[in-house]
């Protein structure tokens, strides 16, 4: 079977810093409970679980968003905690509570006891890139994705959410030894899924470091951004003959950009708190960005959501050699009004055509 | 009445940039729920605002991490919602729930009611300031502190703590005019609550912009950086022909630490993310740096501790012409074992010798 030639590929030129008309444009959660026809789907499917492991439902929600923006690239839908899922922690999503484990690894014999996991038990996942991939039949390209080795260690350690990552902090500054183990493990069976995925049909990957930003310098680097590195030294970066673009985002790593830019990724993801234009300027190019417009502009006025659009765009400046994505640096909010969105995606097309 | 002479100015000394003979160290929210004993004067108080606003309390507790450890400098025990709660907006500490606003500030009418609060309501803390200075006798710089008018303007319109400061940020980007005249109101407040601890024995003052890194690159420098600008204006900067230095604290500011070094700030604080060596390249030593160990160290063993602060005063390294003020790079975490203090305070008083 010959898959269908794409019809927009811009997402995938600009992660790759060749020459797009426009700014591409896809948003991070843009399949979620801002949309009623997320939450009609999730109800249908009875919980979070139920719709990420039905890869019909799944493909129905990351199709959601298409059909009302026009968005520049679909991302699976799934989530980061699958992966400790299948190492047998006990995934949970308790209603306003967020996800929970109900077996946290915080012991040496936990940490004895993990193992990479079998990608069977991910089978789930790859039937959802296929079904997903077949349904989009080349309308745009599929991203899919994973967490971090760290910010799904934070999870696997923390048991849930945290705000001041004690427990993983404690293992970090009292048994590095454990923790290196466990990173080690998360390295391998994220590699393992996201090739998977790329098996499957995944045009492009992103790693979430999400949890990346909690670190101190020179910490950052031993734990989080090495084992990045692992995952990155093991990914498939072709299927068929066609180049797999890697985007690793780290949520608060504006001051380690260019070492995230040495990792060899294809674009380094920033949140609202960086510059894009002095980012580039210390990347020099070497790779595209993705980002960064705080998702909170979207319950602003409209001419609020147009004018920090174009200071993202113009901050950027000028793509020439470079490489632009736009995005929010962080998942959009539940909250967020529909219209709000139809509002961004209008403007980052249009103005930054001027760019271009 | 004549001051005694300090019998140990080297905090002081160290934040202007003068020579010192080891990197003076105190710690964020040193007089807090770690210490047994000050849970026991709490109790007694009654309550937060209880403690707060009985400068004999106050100064007990403020005293009391100065009788267990070899701290350089003494802080205020008070809080930064002192200013909006003498504004009218009904602050109280919930059980397990933290602050919280009666009267949070939302809408046009909100605004139009807000004022400069008389700082005669704020009496309390001056008093305290004196109380402790006298009981201080000369042994270590008090120093005092507040909010920076964005920070505070997120407690004042979100009425509580946020984890994504969507009120606050929806006031941003649909009516910037009304959150203008917020941070405006709350420079001015700041400033005259400053002076009159400076005037009432204050020998460093300290702003806390906690939530400046919330905000992306150029609204920071807008909705946060300027007015703690327009505060740095408006200080006295001697008392009686004595310098008092001013130290600004962003967490997460670490990527616009230029710009809140040309404040005309002594010293800039910072958290774990930066690292102090290249932050210092950076400023060329026109200001003093204060930081910025991770708190969650002090959960590690032994080794790791002094290991974890010699990294930090390594990266700083020779002091030369530059100044260093050793702290955490976020309040003292209340399950923190005291020990680890007594293990910090020693390995930062014995190692830093050698870089000065």
């Amino acid at each position: 079977m010959t898959a269908p030639t794409l019809q927009n590929d811009i997402f995938l030129r600009a992660l790759m810093r060749q020459p797009v008309p426009y700014t591409p444009l896809w948003l991070m959660r843009q399949a979620g409970r801002y949309l009623a026809e997320y939450n009609a789907t999730r109800a249908r499917a009875g919980s979070f679980m139920g719709l990420a492991q039905n890869p019909d439902f799944a493909c129905e929600v990351t199709l959601q968003p298409l059909e009302r923006f026009e968005l520049d690239a679909a991302i699976l839908f799934s989530d980061i905690l699958t992966v400790p899922h299948a190492m047998g922690l006990g995934l949970d999503f308790l209603a306003g509570e967020g996800p929970r484990f109900a077996h946290p690894v915080r012991t040496q014999a936990d940490v004895d006891r993990l193992q990479v996991p079998p990608m069977e038990r991910l089978q789930y996942v790859f039937d959802a890139v296929s079904v997903i991939r077949k349904a989009l039949n080349g309308r745009v390209p599929l991203i899919g994705f994973a967490g971090s080795p760290w910010t799904i260690g934070c999870y696997m350690v923390e048991g849930q959410g945290s705000s001041d990552y004690r427990l993983i902090k404690t293992m970090l500054y009292s048994r590095p030894d454990l923790l290196h183990r466990i990173l080690a493990i998360n390295a391998q069976a994220t590699a393992q899924y996201l090739n998977a995925q790329i098996e499957a049909g995944a045009q492009a990957v992103m790693i979430f470091d999400s949890w990346g930003g909690v670190l101190a310098d020179g910490l950052f680097q031993q734990f989080s951004l090495a084992y990045t590195q692992q995952v990155l030294n093991a990914l498939k970066r072709e299927h068929n003959g066609v180049r797999i673009p890697v985007i690793v985002f780290t949520k608060g790593g504006g001051q380690w950009v260019e070492q995230i830019a040495a990792t060899g990724c294809d674009a380094v993801g920033l949140d609202w708190t960086a510059s894009l234009g002095s980012v580039r300027k210390r990347v020099n190019d070497t790779v595209a960005l993705q980002g960064n417009l705080d998702p909170m502009v979207l319950f602003g006025t409209e001419q609020a959501i147009r004018t920090e659009a174009r200071r993202v765009i113009d901050d950027f400046g000028p793509v020439g050699a470079g490489g632009h994505v736009f995005n929010l640096g962080h998942g959009i909010n539940r909250f967020t009004p529909p219209e709000a969105v139809g509002i961004l995606v209008d403007e980052v097309h249009s103005y930054s055509r001027r760019h271009h």
